[in-house]
């Protein structure tokens, strides 16, 4: 039998940086070794002073128009490939930590759920029936976007990298199929995307055997998966992250990834 | 009176990585300390088995069309702000080593020389008048493209990060003047590109400010700050990288970067 496992990365109460694995009551037991090598689940308990993102990701990798139904919503033309774009590491934030939008572009800052493939080993040329030798487990993005520097720029990094724009958590679980889970997102309670990931048009064993062509990925490299209908510019009226804001990403299987939203740092 | 020194990264003769400033003999005396913070150089020699790309950046960003020559001659509109994208850092090669051409796109891989901006310290929000306290010094980059999937995918992170896809080097030098430095491209000995950093649209002090506006820029990150004309798409007949090749990329009081070509890895 394999049993998915929970993987958090937090603070303890001695305000170390550790790995644990959640225990059937909820509680939390430490880890030792290295999530991307070696590792193993003890019993000692973890007193959580706060929840971290799962990593520090050593790259990040996303793909634009993944499901039908966000595609149509905005008007793109249907790609024939995956539309690879990058986010920068700098924009990794975790559960619990304030989203804040940019001095140079506050006004139109959009959310957007999307199952976050984690990498656990370095790898390249990676065939589709074998990327379970590389996947590590999963997680819950929310690929944060300044949707006025997207369109201005045409390139999409720098509308996707602004510091907090890479909300990501709870936690990495591993061994779930991601064929098949539920997602949605929460804009103060109330539900503006609600999908599955069995709607997306490549899978994630395309994704990473697409991305890994001729392509190294590190151990840690995270991969968004796209995000479905939904999102905030494409509502009528148009809908944008304000100062004060509770947005919510979640993923059946993994977890609830709740983020405040504040005016500028 | 300040002097612009030359910080290669070598492998000595023990084939340890070591950092050593060029002497004005052309010997290389060892580096102690850390070029991203203190460091000091001595008289030791270090005896070069191997130059080194001169870092492993800790991201790498890049600029579309910032002189206007190429702009025309790819036929791009005139953009309103820097064009920023991203490249992998896993796509660094150094001074000597091979470019390999992709087994998913092997026939449209372009050329283009670049000034890089050696970011320093770690940073954000910096204007535009004290970039040069963040920036240790510069590089030549060589911005490999596989236009095909540039084009296909519109987004051009993939096309510009296949492994191999960025030659830095020979060396970072410090305390230079980026706004009129002669550069160059020669491809089997016929120069290609030939023109000055004055050209640039955006000048670096402009371009570190917008990238690092509201995101963090780490120590080791660098700054591609565009390509003059003369790429190898744009000419007639064109011209695209063929295994046996030789590419220099030539920047005046920095040095040449070349690499040969290969058929796939």
């Amino acid at each position: 039998m394999i049993c998915a496992m929970k993987l958090y990365r937090l603070l303890d109460k001695d305000s170390r940086t550790t790995y644990a694995a959640e225990a059937d009551d909820g509680t939390y037991r430490r880890i030792n070794g290295d999530i991307f090598g070696e590792y193993a689940v003890t019993n000692a308990p973890v007193q959580a002073r706060e929840v971290l993102a799962p990593l520090a990701p050593a790259a990040i990798f996303a793909i634009g128009g993944n499901y039908r139904s966000h595609i149509e919503e905005v008007h793109a033309s249907f790609p024939d490939a995956p539309v690879v774009f990058a986010k920068a590491i700098t924009s990794v934030i975790g559960q619990g930590s304030e989203i804040h939008l940019p001095a140079v572009g506050p006004d139109h800052v959009d959310y957007e759920v999307e199952l976050a493939v984690v990498i656990g080993k370095t790898c390249r040329d990676v065939p589709a029936e074998s990327v379970g030798e590389v996947i590590l487990g999963y997680t819950v993005a929310n690929d944060v976007s300044a949707r006025d520097w997207q369109k201005r720029l045409g390139q999409w990094v720098r509308a996707k990298s602004f510091d907090t724009f890479c909300p990501l958590g709870p936690c990495i679980v591993t061994d779930i199929d991601p064929s098949d889970l539920h997602l949605k997102t929460t804009l103060n309670g109330q539900v503006m995307q609600d999908a599955s990931t069995a709607e997306m048009i490549h899978s994630v064993p395309q994704l990473v055997e697409f991305i890994s062509a001729d392509l190294t990925l590190p151990a840690g490299t995270i991969i968004l998966t796209g995000t479905p209908s939904g999102v905030g510019e494409a509502r009528s009226p148009q809908v944008y992250l304000r100062p004060g804001d509770t947005i919510t990403c979640e993923i059946d299987g993994i977890g609830e990834l709740t983020n405040t939203v504040k005016e500028k740092h």
